[in-house]
C-alpha cells in the first residue's frame, strides 16, 4: 500500500490525532509532515485538498480532516 | 486490538469517509454503526464524546472528528 501522509503543525489536538493515526494505521503506512515547520510543503498539502491541519492524505487521494486545530491559512501567516 | 468505532449518519461525506476509513485501517478492526438508522446508538456516541459525524472513537477512547458531516444535534433533530 502507499503510504498516506499525515500533515499537521504541531499543535497539542494535531499531536493527539497524530498519536491514534499512528496507533490505527501503523508507522510505516503514514508519512508525518510538520508543515509549520517545513513550509516547503505548504503548498503540496493545499494543492492536495487540505484545508485545515491536522489533516491525513490517502493513497487514493481524499483528504481527512481530522477534528480542528488550524487552518491553511493560519500556518501561512 | 480492540476495535474502533465509525459512527455516521449515511451522509455523502460520511460514506467516502467510510470507505477510507475501512481501507485504512481494515473492516475488521472497525464497526461501523449508522446513527441516523440505529438511533440506540446516539447517546452512547454522546457519551464517548461525539460531537458530530462522521468520527471514528479509537480503541483508547478518543474521538477523532473527521471532516464535518452533521452535527449530533442534527441527527437527533
Amino acid at each position: 500500500m502507499e503510504k498516506s501522509i499525515f500533515y499537521h503543525a504541531g499543535c497539542p489536538v494535531c499531536l493527539s490525532a497524530e498519536h491514534d493515526i499512528v496507533n490505527l494505521i501503523g508507522s510505516d503506512n503514514v508519512e508525518l509532515v510538520h508543515i509549520g515547520k517545513d513550509r516547503s510543503r505548504i503548498l503540496e498539502a493545499e494543492k492536495a485538498g487540505v484545508q485545515s491541519v491536522p489533516a491525513l492524505l490517502t493513497p487514493n487521494g481524499n483528504v481527512l480532516h481530522i477534528n480542528f486545530g488550524a487552518s491553511i491559512a493560519d500556518v501561512k501567516g
